[in-house]
This record gives structure tokens, C-alpha cells and sequence, in this order.
């Protein structure tokens, strides 16, 4: 399957990676392909700059926004909650009409420092994920992946054999079968994607940040996660 | 030890109830003890009238808000969010100085119908435990259980062999302690106390409450909690 990934940081990288290790063809979209190749920038993190990074993995096909809207069946909203929707909207709405836009972010408001809160815009009585379903009303919004750390999006086994939660909502059936078997590949067992309904899930999922972000600065780790137990 | 409850719905009678159990006086702060005692009123679920339930369990004390507030010498707040510190001012500040306010609350907001969501004015970048904190600074404010069915605050051992996780925040590190050998008394293993630091830790403990009552609603049960895992 062609698979697009709209957004060149960890998170976007992370699954561009494992996708393609799944046996899809991958192209990430960024405003501006030439440019984002000649910066040598490092992120916050001291990570390798994208340039650096696309040396070691050339089997990620890069484009623009809109040549991966174009590109892609499935596609992935991996930028920062607060530009998702105009960097989607440079992806062209009519690419996305009647496809799987999956979104893994979150609304995070760094503007008054770290760690951040939620974007109070997108939050409690409204989401990240339903902007962009509002937004793209033709397109097919998931939203999942969002509660953790990519490394554990992309390797549930990493942690507890694989035994924890990814949640899952969104307005269409068919739509979350088709991100379910994704999913899978990644190696996440059907009895722990929690599926909650339609988008408006997005509100508890995306709720979660503030206190997955604490345990996170507590622990000093983000190699964690939630389970559910009964 | 004494202990006293603010709030005599289902919360405030279990964790009554547990607390006598584990050998501690209780008494149960109300607005007017004789009105409550002469009151029939089932609450929206069916349970019995406080009136009912107190005749089953007598060797609870009760007393007014403010009787209540010089009896104990832990105060738990288990009012409804939006008027606990309405309920705590009319226990009196004075009677709550140099003491362990227990904040088990969650400021949900019932006015745009179920499930609630949170009221906007104590979340995200604000909170109920840091409210409460605000309001009576002479107080030692420890926030947890709030993240949980009330049945499993007191049994935790009720799922998962007790196996999962209870979060805790303060800023005063020996009232602290005090609550986690209380929440001993309930079946809480210490490594399943997650001490999140200060009272701020309220604003993520409160903030997954729109994805519990997801899940509730979901799975048609409140007798589940989360895990972490690592």
C-alpha cells in the first residue's frame, strides 16, 4: 500500500520506518523538499538532522505536502497539534476526500513553557482530532497512537510483551478496520487496541497528555504505558 | 485516628464505611443533619437514601460541615467538584489549618449533559486539587483516588490481585506520607502509589477523567483502573 506521512520529525520518521519494514512505500511530506535536505538543523533532542536521518533510510520517498496527499491511501498527521491543520490543508483537502487520515498527534500549547498543557482551544469540550475531521470533512479521521511514545507506537512489544493499550476512535467503520490491520503490523494485538467510538473520543485521548507528560518528567522515562485492567 | 468526610454521596459512604473497618472513627460532614437524616431521597442510580444507609451503618458519626471539619484530624473532601470549596469554607478554614485535606474530587461538569466533561475553569492549565490548595492555604492538600470507581478506591484488590496504580500529588511531603499509610489500610501496595510531586500534579490526575468515563461508557463498567507499564 502507499502510505503518506505528513510531518519530518521523530514521530513522522519513527513511522515512516516501521511502515515501510511492514512492506508499504512511504513518502513524507514537508514544505519544502530542497530545503529541508540542505538544513543541517538538529532537533531539541540532539537527534541527527531529517537531511542526515533520509542518508541512512533513502527508501522514504519525500515530497511536498501536496504531492504526499496526492501519493498516499492511507495518511498520517504526525506534526505538532497547534499547525496540523494548516499543514494538512497544504496536503490539498481534495487529496484527501474519502481516505484514511490518521491522526496520532496532539494539541500541546508550549507557549507557556514545559512540560505543556493542551492547546485550551482544542481541549475538554473539543479536540485536535475533531478540528481536523471538521476541517476535512471528506477525509476518514482516526485518531490513535497519540498516548505514548513513538517508540512504543511502533513496538508495543518493547514494553510488558506487548501488553498494553493504544486507543482507537473515529467516525468510520471501515475506515478503523483498515488502521486496526496497520496496527497489527506494528505488532499490536487486537485485544489491546480499545476501540472508543466515534471522533469525539479524541477529547479523552488526547486528555491524557498532561498526566502521561508528568509521569514522564517523574519517572524520567517515557518508555511507558497504559493498561487497562479489569 | 479521626476522620472526617465532607460529602455524603456514594464516595463519602464507601470510603466511610472502609475507613471504620480498618479501625478509625468517622464523621460524616452534611449541610443539616436532620434534614439529611429525614430525607428519603434515592440518589439518580437507585441507591438507598443517605438516610437508609446510615441506618445500616450507625457507628458512622454525623455532624455538621463544620462539626465535622474541627472532628477530624484527616478531612476528605467527597463533595462534587463544583462545589467543594463552597462545602469546605462552611467547615471552616480554622478547623482545617495544620491538617490532611484528602481531595478524592473531580470539578466535572454535568451542565452540557453526559457524560461530563471537565468545568473549564479547572482544567488544563488549572485544577480542583490546586483550587482547594488556593483557597485554604493552611491546609496540606493531598490529592488522589480520584481516578478511579469509588468501589475500587477501597478494594483495590478487586481487579488485577490489586495490581494497578493509584496516583498521588501535594506539596507538603508528610501529609503525603500520611495518606499513602491510609491508603495501605485500604489494600494500596506502596508501588502502586504513583507519587506525581506537587499539588499541579491535580491538573493531568483530573485531566483523564474524560477518557475514564469513556471507557465506562464503552465498556459498560467502572470497575476497571489503568496499569502503568514499563
Amino acid at each position: 500500500m502507499k502510505i503518506s506521512i505528513i510531518g519530518t520529525g521523530t514521530v513522522g520518521q519513527t513511522l515512516a520506518v516501521k511502515i515501510i519494514s511492514a512492506g508499504h512505500e512511504v513518502m513524507i511530506g514537508t514544505r519544502n523538499v530542497s530545503e529541508k535536505l540542505a538544513s543541517q538543523v538538529k532537533d531539541g533532542y540532539g537527534n541527527p538532522s531529517f537531511a542526515e536521518w533520509h542518508e541512512t533510510n533513502p527508501q522514504v520517498k519525500l515530497g511536498t505536502f501536496a504531492e504526499a496527499g496526492a501519493f498516499g491511501e492511507i495518511i498520517f498527521n504526525a506534526t505538532h497539534g497547534a499547525s496540523s491543520t494548516a499543514a494538512l490543508k497544504l496536503a490539498n483537502a481534495k487529496n484527501l476526500e474519502g481516505k484514511v487520515l490518521v491522526d496520532v498527534s496532539n494539541p500541546l500549547d508550549f507557549s507557556k513553557g514545559m512540560p505543556p498543557s493542551l492547546i485550551p482551544s482544542m481541549s475538554n469540550y473539543n479536540s485536535l482530532g475533531e478540528e481536523i475531521q471538521k476541517a476535512f470533512p471528506g477525509a476518514k479521521v482516526v485518531k490513535t497512537l497519540n498516548t505514548m511514545w513513538c517508540g512504543v507506537m511502533v513496538n508495543p512489544s518493547m514494553i510488558n510483551n506487548g501488553d498494553h493499550a493504544n486507543f482507537i476512535c473515529g467516525n468510520d467503520e471501515s475506515a478503523k478496520q483498515k488502521v486496526k490491520s496497520l496496527l497489527n503490523d506494528f505488532g499490536w494485538k487486537n485485544e489491546n487496541i480499545i476501540d472508543l467510538g466515534d471522533i469525539t473520543a479524541s477529547r479523552g485521548m488526547e486528555g491524557i497528555l498532561p498526566l502521561w507528560l508528568r509521569i514522564m518528567v517523574t519517572s524520567k522515562s517515557g518508555a511507558f504505558n497504559f493498561k487497562i485492567v479489569r
